[in-house]
This record gives structure tokens, sequence and C-alpha cells, in this order.
């Protein structure tokens, strides 16, 4: 689409606004989010029942002022397990149509919004979906966050990636064999998504000799941060916002 | 080492300083920027003899004051590959060994050091040598930066990783048959550190018919950022701050 059909559109805005620490968004987002009328974000909807906000909210909603309209766009489900008919492709594909449209009604109307994602927006964001489906029809910009990997290197003080080192990001919902596979072939890893496949992922690391260099940490950078050693993971308790690292082995540089 | 032992030395702070737009530092990392009594950062010998700063300390330059006092670490060489007998371990281990000493002086002197860095300092920094060498005996924190891979990202407009997908980072400099196989293995990709070794990559990628989804972007949100198609690069004048995303294959979410 070009320049003259976007004229007196609105701005969709990606923003990236990191791990948990309100401190650690950038100068840049935290600049597009105060000027932006409208304020997008994602929420689970037990949390929205509660009028609460998503956990990208809270790390931004100390910095809002009154006049800045808050739109919560409320996910349907948490889980990517549910009982038949239902499929979770179907049902999160609906309900990214919908937000999609929430959000074009403010950009067709020439109100700039700004999507906040935990982390960064293109690295497993919400906000992608959003993107693929408005990018094309207006005007859209993203503005890179700090990633919760690297929130939990920080907070673990453990260098993840030396020199020349391969690093895999993987999701902890991977079935066993390929994670097996991935981690085995690893030379610094990440396991993201843990929840309900924490206790899956530690068997395997244990079963590759990996568990003595494993490191666990929930909410990195969050004032309820918790960082504990693997065997001491309650496997039931283990939050979504949970991950293992597995840094490079040292190189002395 | 306990927390007497520390008392009355500085501290040393890893701080990433994001991708290369200035506005793309965090709030924290400019914060413990401007407070910190000696500011140091990395600079290849030839930008050291003309007066300059590297990279990392172009991005930040603006952010000092004067009485902060600038420490450059200057990097004897800038190529992995020397003539025998000097090998680049041992020469780049010895100036981090020196670098280390220097950093210490002040941190017995009981002053804090901001040892800057681009992107994140966990993540392929420089720092993490130093970070290696000192942290056992002094009070260290790391702050995460933006990397420049989400920076990439960010102004390709592209999704990294979608969902559950893996993501394989690598570096340019892998042998010709470990970067294919890697390559072929990943759902999305990135290969960093091109330089000399553009040629070679792009070749492995045209092997594997993953040219059509690969993405050329130099120095992402630098004010002189180039977003090239692969077969328009010079591999003779590809810069060592470049880097080819291979993205993840959209899901509809």
């Amino acid at each position: 689409m070009g320049a003259q059909e976007r004229a007196g559109k609105g701005r969709l805005i990606g923003l990236g606004v990191g791990p948990g620490d309100p401190e650690l968004i950038t100068l840049k987002a935290l600049r597009l989010l105060q000027s932006a009328p409208v304020v997008g974000y994602f929420v689970a909807k037990a949390k929205a029942n509660l009028g609460q906000g998503g956990n990208a909210f809270g790390i931004i909603e100390q910095h809002l002022v009154e006049s800045q309209q808050r739109m919560p766009l409320v996910y349907p489900v948490t889980t990517e397990k549910l009982e038949p008919p239902l499929s979770y492709e179907d049902v999160i594909s609906d309900f990214y149509d919908t937000a999609a449209e929430q959000v074009a009604q403010h950009l067709e109307a020439g109100r700039d919004v700004a999507v906040i994602c935990e982390g960064d927006p293109f690295f497993y964001g919400s906000y992608m979906y959003l993107h693929d489906r408005l990018a094309g029809r207006y005007e859209a910009e993203v503005v890179p966050g700090v990633c919760s990997m690297l929130g939990s290197a920080a907070v673990l003080g453990l260098p993840l990636v030396y020199r020349n080192q391969s690093l895999s990001v993987l999701s902890g919902v991977l079935p066993e064999d390929e994670l097996k596979a991935r981690l085995a072939d690893a030379e610094a890893a990440v396991v993201m998504k843990l929840g309900r496949n924490f206790d899956k992922v530690r068997r395997v690391l244990g079963e590759l000799g990996l568990d003595g260099r494993a490191h666990y940490v929930e909410r990195a950078t969050m004032s309820n941060q918790r960082i504990l050693p693997l065997h001491e993971v309650d496997p039931m308790a283990s939050p979504y916002f949970s991950m293992i690292l597995v840094p490079g082995q040292k190189w002395r540089g």
C-alpha cells in the first residue's frame, strides 16, 4: 500500500517493553508509549475478569497518563490443549482476527496504537500475529526490546554464548525426542516455555548429562524473580515465565 | 568472596547499550552509565590511533558528562587470522588479562567501572571476558541490552520466531559443512559475524534453497543502516556488523 492510501490513518507500533524490570524499557519504547493515544495489551481472560492487566501491562502501567486509552485484548484460552471439537489453532486464530479488527478501528480513525509486548515483539511475542494481519494495510513500526533470555543470563551472572559458539533457542513444548536431539547438538541452549513441560525438559537434560550446566530462572528481573537448582524445582509449580539456560563452555578469551 | 572483603571496593558493571540507535538504551543502563565515575569501552587500535572511540562508545558518548573518566581498552588485533608464531588465542588472552588489570585498578581504589557493550554483554560481547576474570574478586552487575539480531528483525519488519519454533544463532566463522548442517536443521536462523565469511554463507543458503527466505542487514538501527537483497551484497564490503536473518515460516496465529 502506498503512502497516499495511508494518509490520515493511524500507525501500528509494536513495543518491546523488556523482560520485567520496568527500568529495562528503552528510551524509545518509553517515548512512543507515552505519545500513543491508545495502548493495547494482551491479557488472559481470568486476569481480565479480575480487572487486572497482563504481565506486559504491569511493566509499563506506571508510565501511562490518564488521557491514554487502554485497550485490553483478552485471550480466550491460555493452554494449547483443548477438548475436541475445539482446536487451539482455530480458537486462537479467531481471537487474533478479532483483536486485529479492534486495533484497526483505531487506526482507521487516525489514532496510533501502541501494542506492548514483554521482551521483544518479534521474539515469540503475540504482537507478531497482529503485525502479520495489519502491517500490509497500515504503517507499522516495531521497537525491539530486551528479551527474557538475556534478562535471565544477566541475573544469573553467566555469559550465554562465547565467541563463535552456536546458540539453540528451544521451546519446552517440543516432543521429547526432538528436544533431546536439538539439545545434544547445541553448544549453548535456552529452553523457553517450561510450565507443564518442566519435568520432561529436566529429564532430557539429565539423560544428556547437561543438568550440571543448566540453570533455572523464574520471572527474571521481576521483583518476584527466583533462581533455583534444577533438582529443587517443583514441576507442578513452574510458571510459564520460567526458562532454563545452558550457557556455552567458557572460552578464556 | 564475601561482602566483607568487597567493602570499599568498586563495582564492575557490564552495560548493554543496545544495537546502535542511541534511543535503544534502557533506562537502567542510562542511569548506571551516568552515575559511573569510570566508563570503559573496547576499541580497535586503528580507531584508537585516530582518537576515536569504538562502536559502543559512539552510541553513548552524548550521554556522558565531562567529569566521567573514559577508559579505552584497545584491542591489539581485529582479525582471528594471524601469521605464525602469533596465535589469535594467545594475543587476545593477553589483551584481556591486561584490560582486566586496568579495570581492577579502579575497582581496588573504590571506583565503579561501567564497561559498555553494543547489544547485550552476555550475547557474544567482549565484556564477558572481563566478567570471567573479575566477577569472582569484585561485585559485578550486568544490565542486559537489546541485541543486534532483534534490532535487525525490527528494522526488517519481520517476526523472527513463531510460537514453538526453534531458533539457531550461528557464527559465519563456522566451517562450511557445519554451517550447512546447522542451517539445514534450523526452523529459524540468524547468522552473525559475516564480514569475510559472507560469500560462504550466501553459497550455503543457496545450496539449501534458503536464499529466498534470507534477509541481509548492515548496522541495524544505526543512521547508516542498510538492508539489501542477498545477491546485491558485495562480499568484499560486508562489514563485521552485518547479519543474515532467516525468519521462521509464518504461523497464522
